[in-house]
């Protein structure tokens, strides 16, 4: 077979029976970029890789091989769809870590939390359903949301995470619209793209509003026991309420991503339905895999090993808050100071945007995701978010060196042209409140 | 947190707003029996699971310490939404051995091959369009189509697989009312559970038919390789046409299924919608599980391990051929003759219903899938599934010789209450035919 030509001319003989829901599956305009993005000699402050190269190797090869040859007609074999009742226990335990208490049996194990993310929307959302979500948002659920046809009304948030005002407003909105939202979806931890966290009194009032709307609350936490400063993580919000809160977790950030390895603990009922839609999905997780995290937790210091990854992240995050304050902050530019988790979310100076200034950093060698990434409603233009969790330190400042000469160079492009923004931030884009400026 | 009260009678708060999809997603009514199947005393011919005790585990073993050891890092971070280069050309050199010719490129890595069912399913299906697929057909697709509100249309098949006039009958039908089937589901290799395999003269008459009516083929085939009888396996439908079928492979039979790697080869158009829709539902498949396939076919003599798992199903096959021939022929029972794969489909004698039956055998310590879960449409009841993949030839006889003696009783119970069937055979049920009797 050949395929001489770009696979956007060519002739789709099935366009026509396509699924209505295919249209909310759009490939990322940045996804081109990214092919480029990926060359070693461009320092890619984009993706959200956590380092695996810190893992102990050695000893998680010599596990693999001693489960495989006690156990290995067993954790090759099928599993059940709600995955492996010992790692389901062990779930219980991290959970424990957020001050969760909760039963193995309401625990659904996930290809990863995006999977889980899939099946709430899988069952929740019929076309044309409102999805609340921060402004902004992680492009992962975003895509999820998507995908079911749903639409996403974002509220605002700041650098104490979504406020809940705005919360309170938003319901109230869709009320008088006759509107109703089928859940509200946070990231309460590290947040990601913003970087900041939700503060202890805004979750207890977060929790009153939803109770009192009998609003679900999906809670996705991928990066809570990566906090830098406290010593304790925050308590997570269905640590409160068990009823109202379905909590995603994931071993991709503590662990190993390449597992795929995540979970979602929901009401009792709405487990049922979760297991159902992945048995229908995927028939059921890994057994290997599953065995792998399970004995990984049972017989490795894994939280010695999450201390590791925090002193690494807290190391590269000061690098590249250092290397802000000292070349972005003279230009304009603002950003929030996450105290935990992958991201800085960057605002920049006034007229830039992020979007359309992404070819110029790349041809720079630095790429980062622009802002409009995390909107579903097209915002988010004078954006955008750093990751700074897999590069070393010297490349990180070296990645915010050439951003900076880039934002430079934009700027004074503007000047020369009279100070008329040759790119509008946010051309006719809702003006959903996003994360303030917190210079450091 | 307990829970007092089974979970059927309490109050699910969120029962008014789950999505109308969640209606197609119901838990099978035989799960409840499954639970006992499991137990040691009973002899299960009911899942489908491969005998992975006959893997070559010491040797998988060290491959995966040596994996770890030495990319490690790479392993066990994220990887692209399609799945890894490396792999998607190994799947081109096994898709070879049934003459597919394919690029890489048109290859999607997924978590198994029901997720490409999915997938296949969610860029396809919008509520009420219809799939055809064989009578009986995979429960595991007709759960994937459920989820997505399609309604299935069986096709009539028999010993030499779907019948090709049944099907130019069943396209006619529905262009009389109006309608248009989205795609033909059919697994043409020793059929799961029917047992049998599309002829080759069929095989170019359905890719007539289906060419002619713009028909798409979904042709999955997780059992090709595992023939028993000819030297090389059928061509594949895909063989003869890459614009018309999308193919499912599986790597759950030939080596794991704990490991969950399937894939999908699609034209590229639609090759790209399947890469949306899989990363919207999981981002990526595990690199770790697609690495050790990688590893495994390419380190280790991977065809000679599918010749033993070959000869060990043949034996099972034999065992339980010659114990129905002993016991079941003389009650009036017939099946198909498997020339490969796992599946022994058997029709009871008449009046007799299997689902009915199946409480009495799991009493009797054997089980069996009733014949109902592999229709749609209610079809099914005189029929059951057997599996010999899993149990040991002495187990299987042992089987064979407890169900034996549960038709008798139930024929016993038929004669003592004057021939009238206490539970009648497919009740209201479409006549759809059934593959046909082959006494051997």
């Amino acid at each position: 077979m050949s395929h001489p030509s770009p696979s956007g001319s060519r002739l789709d003989p099935y366009v026509d029976t396509y699924a209505a829901r295919t249209r909310g599956m759009t490939a990322s305009e940045i996804r081109a970029l990214f092919a480029v993005a990926s060359r070693p000699e461009v320092v890619s402050l984009a993706g959200g890789m956590p380092y695996t190269a810190a893992l102990p190797l050695d000893a998680v090869g010599e596990l693999l091989a001693g489960l495989t040859a006690r156990a290995g007609a067993t954790v090759l074999q099928y599993g059940s769809g709600q995955g492996d009742p010992r790692l389901r226990e062990l779930i219980g335990e991290v959970m424990a870590l957020e001050g969760i208490g909760a039963s193995a049996d309401d625990v659904v194990v996930t290809t990863g939390s995006q999977q889980a993310l899939d099946l709430v929307a899988r069952i929740f959302l019929d076309p044309g359903d409102v999805v609340l979500a921060e402004a902004p948002s992680y492009v992962g659920a975003l895509g999820a949301f998507a995908s079911y046809e749903a639409e996403v009304v974002h509220v605002a948030m700041d650098d104490s995470g979504l406020v809940p005002e705005a919360l309170a407003e938003t319901l109230g909105e869709l009320t008088r619209k006759g509107r109703r939202a089928k859940f509200l979806y946070t990231v309460p931890n590290f947040h990601n793209p913003a970087g900041v966290t939700l503060s202890a009194e805004r979750r207890e009032h977060i929790l009153e509003i939803c109770q009192r709307a009998e609003l679900l609350i999906v809670e996705d936490n991928p990066y809570g026991l990566l906090g830098f400063e406290a010593a304790e993580p925050l308590p997570a919000l269905r640590s409160w309420n068990a009823e109202r809160v379905i909590y995603l977790g994931s071993f991709s950030k503590t662990f190993s991503p390449g597992l795929r390895v995540g979970w979602a603990l929901a009401p009792h009922a709405v487990r049922e339905k979760l297991v159902l839609a992945s048995e229908a999905s995927i028939l059921c997780p890994s057994s290997f895999t599953q065995a792998v995290v399970a004995e990984y937790l049972t017989t490795q210091p894994w939280m010695e090993q999450v201390k590791v990854f925090r002193e690494l992240y807290r190391e590269r995050r000061d690098a590249m808050l250092e290397a802000l304050t000292q070349l972005l902050a003279p230009l304009g530019a603002r950003w929030t100071t996450p105290q935990g988790g992958f991201y800085v979310w960057v605002t920049l100076p006034a007229g830039l945007d992020a979007k359309a200034m992404l070819p110029l950093a790349v041809t720079a060698r630095v790429a980062y995701v622009p802002g409009t990434a995390f909107y579903a409603d097209g915002g988010g233009r004078g954006h955008l978010r750093l990751s700074y969790c897999f590069p070393e330190p010297d490349r990180i400042r070296e990645g915010i060196r050439r951003l900076a000469s880039v934002v430079e160079e934009e700027l004074e492009l503007r000047a020369t042209f009279g100070g008329v923004p040759s790119t509008p931030s946010d051309p006719g884009a809702p003006q959903t409140q996003s994360p303030s400026p917190d210079l450091s």
